[in-house]
């Protein structure tokens, strides 16, 4: 007799990407970089880091449950409301809240292949089908996935950019599924790497936001250093969010991660900056990848996939002893590549010249 | 036709302690205190503020998922092993855990009346059966518990010290309630402010981690001082752990609320000092209550649960205008009753001093 839930026993969880002090306790080196998890190489924003400081003395006091200066930030920000706003303990979590709100025991979540591996490691924890359509030369195709829509699919998870390919579903597509959605279907847009996006056809997703069924979550943990505090939130219409916040914990939003949000959500100059490093950085990469013949699919993101050509375990572990963590994509299936986060020129050109001794 | 899941549209959300700064906006008050969470009114444990000052500039990182140095410290203070340990943003986070781990969409979670109220809330997040047991002079009814556990019962929630009401079960009640308990019924020891326990028959939870199914919930909010910063554990068996670890989300526990963890559970100096002025401060207002005649219940906890003889709100919002926040107990159905929190020496003066007035 076993005293675990059925559907439990059978999740792999998500495997992050290596810590650099796990790769110094296991190789002993000293010398690491890590461009496995899309972290910020640039740090954290400032106006962050400042209010922090100031911040520190107070964590004997439990965080405000309602984020009210937060949500105040982010109204002001996006030209909202407060209550449009949802905030989480990362964005991973408005993922769980989303399923736990509104899609029901016997409805269906519904995404692509090779996708943010969260929505089916949370949809398989909350019991719910999942099901995914096959990209299309790595991208989501909306076409397809509209195909698969059935009486019972609830929500449809569009990372955009996707992660880990790192391209993109257009305005004109996903106007396209909207004409033809039932209208009880509720459209996610994961929008965690927005900041990077450099073309002229990304779909406003805010713009649907009072017409159509559609939620957007966004991080702090990409462009503005914050990985390590968990913070993101969701953009929704106050009916949507009101009902968020009562599946949402009490305290869900550490302390710490609410003031240097509020710090950060105006420190546009750390943001221009992250963003023109990240595009003069990914320039480098393609250009060196090029040189050397090696495959790679553009991305409007700050990481690239990478097609080595080989096993990407064995190039992953390889790049490892060498003190270079990147991520094998072994467990999204695609086992010839690695994902590789722009990182600082200095790390670029380190993950170049590791990554050649490794091929 | 409604989007929302049915079970959600009738979850009253929990009501936490009123924040200083929203009394503050609302109110136009310089000097407020707060004695409405149970928060250590001492601040945060000096080392872990120390080590959160290093760690700031590290926020950019993803926490370590496994937390590995969190898990280590843990271990060596417990005479225990890692594997032992399942951490958590806050205990809360561990409840449903908990439950997402092992109560079936059938099976029950069986509590007391009047105490914690996120086993009820997180169970009807979960569309769990929520079963509770009325307490007997305002103590858990062990006894009682048992004989409502059925074939369907999972989980047993036990708050010791119990939250609001401040009273403990005692070992022998919970040897009386383990020689009948089925096999399959897991218990949940909620130790939350053991720290501030001083009497001799308190149960030693985890002298029963090995023979029974039992797991011990313990939090870094109240004795340690982190509140804000959310960090809770749960102590279990192994094999009970490895499940919980698939359903814990991958970076729950932020880096900072990890570093400080580390520090703050060597720091015993301070422990001591908390553990001695809490004792203090509560012979000072159990004092002060006796003179005035005010009846309450006898805490071994942080807190106090004063029945005031008149409607909890009126004398919750007579108080607050007097910029002293303390916790009506209406959400929990006692009526009469506020909870004050054990504060500094100046602190608990002031609520003395205020609640006269307010009476």
């Amino acid at each position: 007799m076993s005293l675990i839930r059925k559907n439990i026993l059978n999740i792999t969880p998500y495997q992050p990407g290596k810590p650099i002090d796990e790769v110094r306790r296991e190789y002993g080196l000293k010398d690491i970089i890590k461009l496995a998890s899309n972290e910020n190489p640039f740090g954290a924003s400032p106006a962050a880091v400042k209010r922090l400081k100031k911040e520190i003395s107070a964590v004997n006091r439990y965080p405000d449950g309602s984020c009210y200066y937060l949500k105040n930030a982010l109204a002001g920000k996006y030209g909202l409301k407060p209550a449009n706003f949802c905030c989480g303990n990362g964005s991973d979590e408005l993922i769980d809240v989303i399923i736990r709100t509104f899609v029901e025991d016997d409805e269906e979540v519904l995404t692509a292949d090779n996708t943010f591996l969260e929505y089916g490691i949370i949809s398989r924890i909350n019991n719910r089908r999942f099901t995914q359509v096959p990209l299309t030369y790595f991208r989501y195709n909306l076409e397809a996935i509209r195909r698969r829509v059935n009486k019972k699919t609830k929500v449809i998870f569009i990372a955009n950019p996707n992660n880990p390919t790192g391209t993109y579903v257009t305005k004109y597509e996903v106007e396209e599924l909207f004409k033809s959605l039932p209208p009880d279907v509720i459209v996610v847009f994961d929008e965690a790497y927005d900041l990077f996006v450099d073309v002229d056809d990304f779909p406003r997703s805010l713009a649907y936001l009072e017409r159509k069924n559609v939620i957007v979550l966004k991080t702090c943990s990409k462009s503005y250093g914050l990985a390590g505090l968990r913070l993101g939130y969701a953009i929704a219409r106050p009916e949507f969010i009101a009902y968020m916040e009562r599946v949402r914990p009490p305290f869900n939003v550490n302390i710490l991660a609410q003031a240097a949000g509020v710090a950060a959500l105006k420190d546009d100059k750390f943001l221009n900056q992250v963003r023109e490093k990240t595009l003069v950085g990914k320039r480098y990469l393609y250009e060196q990848l090029d040189k050397m013949g090696v495959p790679y699919i553009p991305s409007v993101a700050n990481f690239i996939l990478v097609d080595t050509g080989k096993d990407c375990v064995t190039v992953f572990k390889s790049m490892l002893k060498r003190g270079v963590i990147v991520r094998d994509m072994k467990q999204y299936g695609l086992k010839n590549f690695i994902r590789v986060t722009v990182g600082t020129s200095k790390e670029n050109q380190r993950f170049i010249k590791i990554f050649k001794e490794a091929l």
